[in-house]
């Protein structure tokens, strides 16, 4: 990884209340520090409260609606985990649009920890192979996606990883997937 | 609902750290109010940190760990919600069995909120139809259930409702069905 590897990229967060602090800060970092611009999407544009496992964290200000935001405007999403967050995400309808249409456009999305819950909610591992926090496993199976136990999943544009331990490996695989572009090439991302 | 219903029946509660507050006392007073005997149930016998939505409730000991609980023993088994309680439980596989054991025997179950995901964990609802928190109407409905919005859905055995807010509807149609016992009848409970 280095400083300019996603320049001129623009990189989705998709998250909401109940977000995994180090699962949101530390991927942003990452993007940032490999010269990519963030923007950070939610159902609706407010404050947000993280948590750091069962204890509130900070806060943080996400800066555009799932409504108003267009994939076609990103390079590629990232989704945290906190289970609460996708739980509360999947009920959005925006948002569940939002995260089908990088499927669509086949660009590339990383996910982690109980952030697949959405991957389920918009019906794109059909036929994938993904990992998540374990307690995800039997839904992402019910969805038709293949389940493993590994720090971190790559199948075609996405990504996938368990916990916050992983956020190593997730945040150098998200980096490059997001530097390669879409499946069919930069022609394809806009 | 009167007070000697529930005379002699011995009703499971299973959850863990995360359970909603409401979702678990309530019912809890409405089954010794009827007369009742309830065990608290978790993956390890200790005390639990309830929840009241996003903040730290009060705390409960949980008397018996599921590994050491036989659905023999009970009369009917409550699975509170919370996001969290769930998420945990599905993790501990004394607890998934402990719960299917139940629907092996067609003893009466209620389930609200955030808990059906152990329904879906256990695989026991493939062509029953449910109720719950709406964020888990396609994890249930990829594990086979048809799922409905209503504050109490009944089918066979198995009494669902979706939030604190159905409690009354919830704890009035469980002790009917506690009362009423398994489906083949007394003789098929034990």
């Amino acid at each position: 990884m280095n400083s300019t590897m996603l320049n001129g990229k623009q990189i989705a967060f998709l998250f909401t209340d109940g977000v995994e602090q180090s699962e949101l800060l530390e991927p942003l970092k990452a993007v940032k520090a490999a010269g990519g611009a963030a923007m950070l999407i939610s159902p609706q544009a407010h404050e947000i409260q993280m948590m750091q496992h069962d204890d509130k964290g900070d806060k943080i200000h996400a800066e555009v609606a799932a409504a108003d935001a267009d994939a076609a405007d990103f390079d590629g999403l990232v989704i945290p985990g906190g289970v609460a967050n996708p739980d509360r995400l999947r009920g959005d309808p925006a948002s569940v649009r939002f995260v089908r249409s990088f499927f669509q456009r086949e660009k590339p999305v990383g996910v982690i920890c109980h952030g697949p819950w959405m991957l389920a909610e918009a019906d794109v591992v059909r036929g994938r192979t993904v990992t998540s926090w374990p307690s995800l496993r039997t839904d992402l199976e019910n969805a038709g996606a293949t389940w493993v136990d590994q720090e971190v999943c790559v199948d075609g544009p996405l990504v996938t990883s368990r916990k916050p331990d992983d956020l190593p490996a997730f945040c150098a695989e998200i980096v490059e997937k997001f530097a390669d572009g879409a499946v069919g090439g930069p022609s394809a991302q806009r």
